[in-house]
């Protein structure tokens, strides 16, 4: 893999921050072994000394923005991805997931159907994934040495489940914890030699339990132990539905309250290297824990609609000062694309201000007061790039572009002819990038970097 | 303009009801004179008589759906569809809308603007069409001229203003009705000798108040006249917001109970010929009350996720007997493809099933019952196509295949190189439908036809 240097020429969009769309015009950005090393205005910039790059002007339809990052993605439901939305939550897992899990045991479909999935969310701009793959030791093997070779930055987790699952689908509580550790190794040893200027490895593995009812505490704090031995990145669900809550603490009424959150807590997964898929049903008691934790939450707006009656308070849960992130879910959500994730989360968002009224009263004279809402397309584009960066503890590294930070980026074009909306030569560029993330898709993403490497 | 004589050979797709995906295999469907005159299971059918007919064989990846119907779409608006997302309404109404609105006086412009947009919505597959123009007559005769010469099934209508609007964009109450009725004339001369084996014309005048607050109950009275003079349809807005709501009751308080249903009523343009926009904040009694005058309404899920703190209780509604379809609300709401609104359609649903509960109890032990979801993906499909074309009192016509019907079709492809999709070889045609409504789009859409006439 050979590493560019490059100089973009053009205009620089992010969002440094959920309120700011920063768009930075007639801007270069140099890029060198993997990193940003200048951004900015061209007119006070000499670029002589950077004759050997690889120059890339962009047009004025065109700008470069962050590559997203999708922390919630169970790779081998990508076999259901789009269909199956329609069916009840345990329908759902027993005709459809379950069964689409458990034939990754067979490598070469694993091969197969993770090529697809990888090379599919590069397309969609997602450069770097936070997966659930399967219980099966190979198949998630394969999975990190497809991301490898494709050049995503992926967290992956073999995913861990010795109760409450189908015979077909069921490891022991050994088998679990051993193969979580060989994969961690595995990982490890895959990563050693790729060093990008000293910097993060491409690959990472992630301790998986799959939700608190597949595990035994036992196989919980044993993980909960290897998260410690190597410091290694941890993924689950929490609260994500009201059954699932309920179940929790019908299995475990007594450790803690009988909650997720108390549950990993006891069982050393509460880290902040934690990212927790859902966190609609959180109490504020169990926010305040997990951001003193450090942990982070993956909000998956269109699986919230789907099947957890309600959805992620992200702003309530920001407030308090949980880092919040989005996830396409794949495949309990339905797009493989991180664009009608963020467009999810707008209104997801806008149900929290939603005016209730009695219809059966004739006049309805009388409407409450209501605030503004608060996660428009900028805010939740924020989520979708330096939010999740943040969830991930590697906001330092990616999700913005700043002068030292590895460059994870898209480049987008705004006059494709195949394209999905209409735009206007008179247009600003904040007016095109909205049009791009509220009525636009993969037809618009035309160079998808990761580390500087164009994939 | 030609009329083709075709047979479509392969699975064909409609929902005849709600809760219905019909999909018929190996079935012909015979097209002559714009009208279905077989759909028979090939095998049973001898083909030897139509032997001149153009004969469509569709692959195993391929069917045919009937074309999608936009209830409410504000055509000047399309010029700032896709932003504008995230401003109040107020700001979105004076700094956006009411400006794109009066660019419509330049006819080139219109000419223009409104080319682009027949053009993209049947690339999106929208075959039907109930469009706001602007106060200009003449760009509304333009829009009519384009809908028939690119041959979509369109029903239009001047908008009427004449109050709290601003100077640059209002007109007297005479000039509304006069250019209304000059407008009606002119699409009723214009249909003249097209005539389709004696059935609907293409274009159909709509008369069309802009929204109550812009109306003086003279004009509203007048146009409720003209409404009656020609037997014509009616569109305007329902209910859309709290503010809206308020602001009616606050112009009109004594004309019936001060709200909209009300005051439709009275002026006479509450018949089984007009669609209302919206209808989010509708008492139960005026829902009863447009049932009875069999009126419909245009459920715009998108617009009302942004701007209306609510979303039309679309079951609700249909369970007191009222006819619901579907609406883009260029430019209120972002997307021009049906698709996206058919998917928010089942969002805007499941929030009507959130679980609510107090996040300031540490333990929330329990939780209340709650029952499934409604509105799914085939259920919002229905409301696309068939529920649109029954609240526009069309059905007999359109919105599903049936012999005697109008031929309205989509070919949909969903094995395209280029698709937003990945697709599986043993992927029964109801999970690639499926697929295809979750997470396809216009890269699908093959071929487009509109009473027989492929557009
Ligand atoms: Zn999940
Ligand atoms: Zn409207």
């Amino acid at each position: 893999m050979t590493i560019q240097k490059c100089v973009f020429y053009g205009t620089i969009i992010d969002t440094p921050d959920p309120l700011t769309l920063r768009v930075r015009k007639h801007h270069v950005c140099v890029v060198n072994k993997g990193r940003i090393e200048i951004i900015e205005p061209s007119a006070s910039r000499n670029l002589d000394e950077h004759q050997d790059y690889v120059f890339i002007k962009l047009s004025e339809s065109q700008f470069i923005c962050p590559g997203f990052v999708d922390l919630h993605c169970h790779a081998p439901q990508y076999r259901q991805v789009g269909s199956a939305t329609e069916v009840s939550l345990l329908e759902w897992l027993t005709k459809f997931t379950f069964p689409n899990e458990a034939r990754c045991s067979d490598p070469s479909y694993a091969q197969d159907l993770y090529t697809k999935l990888v090379s599919r969310l590069l397309r969609n701009g997602t450069t770097t994934a936070q997966y659930f793959a399967t219980i099966h030791l190979e198949a998630t093997k394969i999975l990190a040495e497809i991301c490898q070779e494709k050049g995503q930055r992926a967290y992956i987790g073999k995913v861990c489940a010795d109760q409450n699952s189908p015979d077909f689908y069921i490891e022991t509580t050994d088998e679990g914890v051993r193969n979580t550790e060989e994969f961690i190794n595995y990982v490890h040893h895959m990563q050693k030699g790729r060093d990008i200027a000293g910097t993060n490895a491409l690959i990472h593995p992630v301790i998986t339990p799959r939700f608190i009812p597949t595990c035994s505490i036992n196989m919980l704090s044993q993980l909960g132990q290897l998260a410690k031995k190597y410091d290694v990145h941890i993924q689950s669900h929490i609260a994500e539905t009201a059954d699932q809550v309920a179940f929790v603490h019908y299995l475990y009424p007594s450790i803690g309250d009988g909650r997720d959150v108390a549950i990993f807590r006891e069982t050393g997964l509460l880290t902040n290297k934690a990212v927790f898929a859902h966190g609609v049903y959180l109490a504020d008691n169990e926010v305040d824990e997990m951001v003193a934790s450090g942990s982070g939450v993956a909000s998956c707006p269109i699986a919230n609609f789907l099947f957890s009656k309600g959805i992620t308070a992200i702003e309530h849960l920001r407030r308090r000062g949980l880092n919040v992130g989005l996830g396409t879910d794949i495949g309990g959500a339905y797009s493989s694309s991180m664009l009608p994730v963020v467009r999810a989360a707008v209104f997801a968002n806008r149900t929290m201000d939603f005016v209730s009224f009695d219809r059966s009263n004739a006049t309805l004279p009388f409407f409450p007061e209501h605030k503004d809402a608060v996660v428009d397309f900028k805010f939740a584009f924020y989520l979708a790039t330096l939010g999740g960066a943040r969830a991930l503890n590697i906001d330092s590294q990616i999700g913005s572009f700043e002068v030292g930070k590895q460059f994870d980026a898209l480049l987008i074009d705004c006059n494709k002819e195949s394209q999905a909306f209409d735009y206007w030569n008179e247009d600003e560029m904040d007016i095109i990038f909205e049009k791009w993330v509220n009525a636009g898709d993969d037809r618009n993403i035309t160079g998808v970097w990761v580390q500087g490497v164009k994939v």
